[in-house]
């Protein structure tokens, strides 16, 4: 080999030894199949170090010239056209290992792929509502009243005017907040709101708490800002408020995600003392307060409950909901609500990504919101998803008696629950799928309890029964496998 | 002072710093109003570079506890409640200047802050259909075939089933593209189409090419995800490809950004055997290739014009496009098609960020695309379209005689002019606002040559005559200020 990198260029050593490799396949030197010298025997050749090669062939993989196979080395895959040219289509593996964004985790994906697939699955794990659910004549009358006879173009990026004016009333009536039209963000459902306070006011390496057991536990968003996550466990009361100061002291945490009423996926409320400590904490240590509140509307005993914004003086919580799960989760209206200078820095960004929300589920949602049937359907929705979660409690006793344990919630729409004895969570996972029934395994939720959360909301009442005793089976199944090893 | 920090400890000098000075204003030992030592004091005092006392001050700023005031030094600014607690609210300022993703350049918000308001701006700045342009009873129609008795739940996050074959279909017949509903992803516009692509398939510090001037300039996606932009200027012709080929040699980019039909702003079509050589350089160094095909359908003489997808024969071209140019923008109802393993990663990106599109507007423009009505819309459009085009150059023409040059598109919305003479573009663009007109400065799509781009397809077609009067008077009451100082 008479080619010699220079060490004296500016052009790192491994790209100059990518590039020559690269010269070389492009000209046919190397044809599809063929081996490039060894890592060693280059070293030697070169008089370099085995890192080096290692970072040059890597960089040639990363161009799609060559895979390393082990045992084999590295071979060159680059196809040659029927005309004997060289083809290097873009090596798509390649490129969607890279982003920002990253995947989400295998099991998260495979209910994902379940939800989308057509066979009839018992479905514990999406958190939605169930066909009965659905106000389907308030949503009729609302479409009704359209008139599309309206500008058809871009909508306002903060969201329809009427609508978040429909907001700020409802916030108001309903969870006893104050807020005004330009205090409102519309987003597509709650996600796209954390999504947004997460890539516009957090910056990598900054340090926040998020409560264990939780939702945001499946979101890669977290890791993919480069955050750093602390956990504060919630137990019969929601999490510990003095746990947040001390995390503070030693890691100067700069947010706060919490789901006070009605947890996800625990079930358990925040106590009012607890909130009101919270607060307090918030504004001693100025630690920013993000609240997500999908479920405070669903209180079976109809008890008012009061959300952290509605206790803050300060305007030191960011306050998200969404219809999602108290009307429809396909109509994809979210709000959150905040300081100007947030909610101006976050339309900007909303503008960016999606260009503002589509115009005609905002126009339903404003018709939706000012109905006076609203009222009606809610307390339907409650019955209904009581009716739901004692149906599911029943199938459980029945099935698995005193081998499972859960907290009674008293609203929402999850049901915690933990199974006794040994037992191996994915393998119980895809046994379960196997059955035609999907939950969601406690890991995916941050928790090292075995647990499983168990999604009542969305499964009609007449299959419930069916779904709990092959969930059972499942669990008997594995634990049953694990004890006679 | 007693105190010394502890510099063998694994805590950094001026987070101890800040710490000390963290506990001492809440304890109230700096009221509100009073001065730190001054960065000097304090450093010979602690016997420290003043560099490691400037970095403890910022961050007490940066955690809302002091602020820096030129000539006054480093002021506690933490508020005192009236029991005479210590509060100190998040400070939001703080927040919203973090993040991953970076605000619009100034000109860009302050458009977006127009087309918000309630003025009767003359509005040549937003690229969307004006109100007689959108096929009205087109979608009166669509809309009364709905059946809200559907499911109302989530949609499949790659797009509802329908929508995505009647995109494959639309793609065949007017786009001679091969596709199939699992190869086609549903997104907010081309806009989210184009943000997904970014965070999911390249990394910070990867090479891409950009159009000059283009579209993209105006997107702060690509600095925030750490991209390295290069030029590709654009003549008549459109771009030239073998500038691919040197900028791959120099610095290995990875994906190229393409509007080739009716360009945005130029209004140049990339010519035939440009787009067979952009084919051929991305499939000999395996570059991929992103098509932005929002206008393709405007053809004023009804010229067929071949996308770079429906000549890919090596599935080397990301194709995004949309309903936002030719039907509603409102509806924010856009797609991408391309190989399975990349649209299978951005549909998981999609899941996170906003659990997928909404259900209505989805249902709604399956149905019009399916239509056969949508031929008779598209003649239409384009009619309207091109009487617009020529209101405009007549305007043009009339007001400002030779001080205005452009290319004539033959489709697509924008008109690119060239403004003779010396003139400050941010000085027109306000005088312009001033005189209820807006337009788009060049420089927002990176280019420096005295360019504007004048977008007229949403201005109403009696008041496209007045709009140029008081653009023409803005240019040239700038230009005349310039000369005679």
């Amino acid at each position: 080999m008479e080619w010699k990198p220079d060490k004296s260029s500016q052009i790192p050593v491994y790209i100059q030894i990518s590039d020559y490799f690269e010269t070389r396949i492009m000209n046919g030197e190397y044809p599809a199949g063929s081996s490039l010298p060894s890592e060693r025997t280059l070293a030697a050749l070169l008089d370099l170090n085995r890192s080096t090669i290692i970072s040059a062939y890597d960089q040639l993989n990363s161009l799609g010239l060559v895979k390393r196979v082990k045992g084999f080395g590295t071979i060159v895959t680059l196809s040659t056209s029927a005309e004997g040219h060289v083809k290097r289509v873009p090596n798509w593996e390649e490129y969607v290992k890279s982003g920002f964004l990253q995947l989400n985790d295998p099991i998260t994906r495979t209910i994902h792929k379940i939800v989308g697939s057509d066979k009839p699955y018992i479905n514990f794990a999406i958190g939605e509502l169930s066909a009965d659910l659905f106000p389907v004549t308030l949503m009729q009358e609302a479409h009704s009243q359209l008139e599309l006879s309206q500008y058809l173009g871009y909508e306002h990026i903060q969201g329809n005017l009427k609508l978040r004016e429909s907001i700020a009333n409802h916030l108001n009536r309903y969870r006893n907040i104050e807020s005004s039209s330009s205090s409102i963000l519309v987003t597509s459902g709650a996600q796209q709101a954390l999504q947004l306070i997460i890539q516009c006011l957090l910056k990598p390496g900054d340090s926040v708490a998020i409560e264990d057991p939780s939702y945001s536990f499946s979101l890669p968003i977290f890791h993919s800002a480069g955050l750093r996550t602390f956990r504060l466990p919630v137990g019969e009361e929601g999490i510990d408020p003095e746990q947040i100061v001390s995390l503070y002291k030693q890691h100067k945490i700069k947010m706060v995600f919490v789901n006070p009423i009605f947890h996800n996926p625990t079930g358990t409320t925040l106590a009012y003392n607890r909130r009101k400590r919270l607060l307090d904490i918030s504004t001693k240590y100025g630690i920013a307060i993000v609240e997500d509140d999908p479920y405070s509307l669903t209180s079976f005993n109809q008890e008012p409950m009061s959300t952290l914004k509605s206790m803050d003086q300060d305007g030191s919580v960011l306050y998200i909901s969404s219809l999602s799960k108290i009307v429809s989760s396909g109509l994809r209206i979210g709000w959150m609500t905040g300081p100007q200078a947030v909610i101006q820095r976050l339309t900007d960004a909303k503008q960016q990504l999606d260009f503002g929300h589509s115009n005609i589920p905002q126009w339903i949602a404003a018709q939706l919101l000012s109905s006076g049937e609203l009222d009606n359907h809610l307390m339907q929705l409650r019955v209904g998803l009581q009716k739901k979660l004692q149906l599911t409690m029943n199938a459980l006793r029945t099935e698995l008696g005193d081998k499972v344990r859960f907290h009674i919630p008293s609203g929402g729409i999850h049901l915690w629950c933990e199974l006794q004895g040994d037992w191996d969570e994915l393998q119980m996972f895809n046994l379960a799928i196997d059955k035609g029934v999907v939950f969601t395994p406690g890991s995916t939720l941050g928790s090292q309890s075995r647990h499983v959360r168990l999604t009542y909301s969305k499964v009609d009442d007449l299959l419930i029964g069916q779904g709990i005793q092959r969930f059972a089976e499942a669990y008997l199944q594995c634990r049953d496998e694990k004890n006679s090893r």
